[in-house]
């Protein structure tokens, strides 16, 4: 089958370039595939150079003989990878910060713009459920720190409150309570270094050694040895499908008395089951804190990654336990890791408790980086970002879901609940350990976490499979090693 | 006296202004400051708007009929304090980002730009010794910040290092090495929150609940409370003009066996004293902490600035001794307070016990501000600040010597030992409390930390006058409120 051919004039400033691409209309891989890889490609070859205008979609489908609704969905694509950027009311441009896959070679160094093909030494990281910061708001959040910087100097850069920006503070007030049925004010806010920053915070500020958290078993471990670090001890409640089994956990306060104090809980898409917690169980849970007086601390870390019907809200929205409830959220899962900046939502005695510490901690936080999101949010960038990257992890969801239904040694040996949000799946292993699994990925060059990090000890056939930082072609790229690895013979193939 | 009088045609992008200028050659104020007063004001009333060009220094001698030597001391310290931007070979400007005088008025809000006639309403708070975040090179870090957002961006912005940055690790290392006679590798540093997150990281990872950390007495307080917040102990070890008083740190070691875990020490410019530890007690503490094998937590809190003869080598550049010296300093103080960026360096296995607390504490630094301060560094732009710096706030410390010496009544009540270096002075009071100093200074818009900040209880008759924050102009201010303060019958006047 021929395909078709064209050339493209195209360049950054106004230089002509040669843009040779040719579309297989009876290739296996998809013409709207096809394209996007193509354009790729020319940009990695450094031939289409950022900031080179690409033309529009129904030129380039006129000359690629294509449907346009073809071009339109890979250049949407590309747009959500970061590759190109939508200008309004002047087409679509090569990005100028260019993404990469998010890939190590065999030495762990860091390959920038590795294409597919060039891949055989590279390890691909499946994550436990990061976003993709290669679409992040970066440019804007760039200026936003700039201005911010500059503003701040004429103030003296000094030393400010310790529980945050106040600008940024009011900010997620009306954030929250807009979007999450939360009645707060900003003095009810405190900013910290990202979740794990407000549970090291919570556990500095409000355990006592040997006083008890109870938490979800199996559960999200850091918050553990955040509790830790404070002296405090960890008992281990199990959690089934509807989330944290209650019973246990009032079987728990009543053997411990007075020394449990506090539940940790992550109600909306539980850690690592995905899970949501069920209406009776929240309601027994609220009982529960009431009657033993516990605090629920609640970790909302990705609630903005909601894909079926609305977002539960958060177990803190209830009014009559508002000052017993300590609502965790976070940011980082919002633009990128490496910005650690979340948030606590509590009583205000819990508040000033929760300054008082930050002062010893470490002072306060990264002010310029505060009030640059804040900016971010008044303007309405970081909600347009969630957007964007809702749909386009939806897509990634979607396309897991179906690779792993399609291949029957996946379908055979890895069950999933597809979850109602998240940024990962919780896959069930059959037939295989999870540490098994694990080895023999990573001789295929694909690590990922076995479920024993997420238990207090031993195994468990199961792990969490971080879909959002990848793209649709890295998913099938991984669900192909995942199918080597899970063939009969996989375990002796290879080390 | 008429003064002399001219007109200069400036403004931004070669748009004309006229700007009148009077110096009154017999008045009581020297003709450099009603210079640069004028020059402020100009600028403060918009009439010479950022980025005009001045004419130069020949040009506005001649029309002022002033020796050339005051427009030069002038326009450097309109430089210094960032009114004014030198430009290689155009000359200079005005700043494109103005300073402001760090005040807040009476109802604790900012006020951007009050003229000092116009500050009646205003309170100006005296540190204990920050640096002037408006001289920091702001723009620089602007710049260096958004080029490594882009550049993290390309790897994934995800978790990194806990123990920071590599790429400042390694910058870092060189830099003290450099200059400060260390011999560490990247792997011996930790980045750390500014210096109170390295106390509190030291804390948290290295001491057991009931060890006990001996402190310089007076002392540094928000260290004690971070040993605290680990559950560890304090016992304060007095200080005098030699510094630690280390003969009674031995009978705290002796009495308290293998509890003292760690002596918290300020060597180079002693928090709050500012008095440098002598040969003979470094000697002595060195064998103490040999003996009975402490750590010796070295806070050099701010090295670069000594303006007398070299600064002193570290503790913790004696070899031997190397593998119980936890080394901590800070970018806060050479940047601006609300930069929080500091390290430690130290033996390996400590280095790996920091690391692996600091993940549960908040699971790494800032590492797109780590990356732009490796490249800062790198490029010299740190170095260069701080010679600026040191230039500066020796000029400003002399002034306010001068002001103190000069004046009867502070001649009276204060006494000083100029120290070596430093952004603050010790002054000790003679017939008046600082409490009581602090109360009548506040009635008149002036705030200051009184020394009793400083002790574990009661009270002390000194405070710290940090002077490297304010220009000359605003230390002759407060010099006069504190001169009304100290009046015979000043306690009786207003409240």
């Amino acid at each position: 089958m021929g395909g078709s051919r064209t050339n493209i004039s195209t360049g950054p400033a106004g230089r002509p370039w040669r843009f040779d691409l040719a579309l297989d209309g009876g290739a296996s891989v998809p013409r709207q595939t096809q394209l996007s890889r193509a354009i790729i490609q020319e940009i990695r070859r450094g031939r289409l150079l950022p900031g080179a205008t690409l033309p529009g979609s129904r030129t380039l489908a006129a000359q690629l003989k294509v449907n346009r609704k073809v071009v339109v969905a890979a250049v949407g694509e590309l747009v959500a990878q970061g590759w190109l950027e939508a200008l309004p009311a002047r087409g679509t441009r090569v990005a100028l910060n260019l993404p990469t896959l998010a890939v190590a070679d065999a030495e762990g160094r860091r390959s920038v713009g590795a294409a597919p093909a060039q891949r055989r030494a590279a390890v691909i990281a499946v994550s436990d459920g990061v976003p993709d910061a290669r679409i992040a708001p970066v440019d804007q959040l760039a200026r936003a720190q700039r201005r911010a910087l500059r503003a701040l100097t004429r103030t003296g850069l000094g030393y400010g409150d310790a529980a945050g920006d106040p600008v940024l503070r009011d900010v997620l007030a009306g954030f929250v309570n807009h979007a999450r049925g939360l009645s707060c004010s900003s003095e009810e806010v405190v900013l910290t270094r990202g979740s794990q920053g407000a549970l090291s915070l919570f556990a500095l500020a409000m355990l006592e050694p040997g006083e008890v958290v109870a938490v979800e078993h199996p559960g999200y471990a850091p918050a553990w040895r955040a509790f830790r670090l404070a002296r405090a001890e960890v008992v281990h409640v199990p959690v089934d499908a509807e989330g944290l089994r209650t019973d246990e956990l009032e079987a728990h306060a009543k053997r411990l008395k007075g020394r449990l104090k506090a539940v940790y809980v992550t109600p909306h898409h539980q850690y690592p089951t995905t899970v949501a917690m069920s209406a009776e169980r929240r309601m027994h849970l609220r009982r529960i804190c009431e009657t033993y007086r516990l605090y629920i601390v609640e970790d909302d870390y990705d609630y903005e990654y909601h894909f079926e019907g609305a977002p539960l809200l958060p177990l803190s929205a209830t009014k009559d336990l508002s000052s017993r409830c300590v609502y965790i959220a976070s940011l980082s899962k919002l633009i990128a890791p490496a910005l650690r900046l979340g948030y606590i939502i509590a009583d205000r005695s819990v508040v000033a408790r929760l300054s008082s510490v930050r002062e010893l901690l470490d002072r306060q936080g990264d002010v310029v980086l505060e009030r640059a999101v804040a900016e971010l949010i008044e303007d309405g960038e970081v909600q347009r970002h969630a957007r964007r990257a809702r749909q386009l992890y939806r897509e990634r969801r979607d396309h897991l879901l179906e690779q792993l239904a399609s291949r029957p040694p996946l379908c055979a040996a890895l069950a999933c609940d597809p979850p109602g949000g998240g940024l990962a799946l919780w896959l069930r292993l059959r037939g295989v350990t999870s540490e098994e699994l694990a080895r023999r990925a990573h001789a295929r060059d694909v690590t990922l976490t076995p479920g024993s990090a997420h238990v207090a000890d031993g195994s468990l056939p199961a792990f969490r499979f971080g879909f959002a930082a990848h793209t649709t072609e890295e998913l099938s790229a991984i669900c192909d090693t995942l199918e080597a690895c899970l063939k009969p013979d996989a375990g002796a193939k290879r080390r």
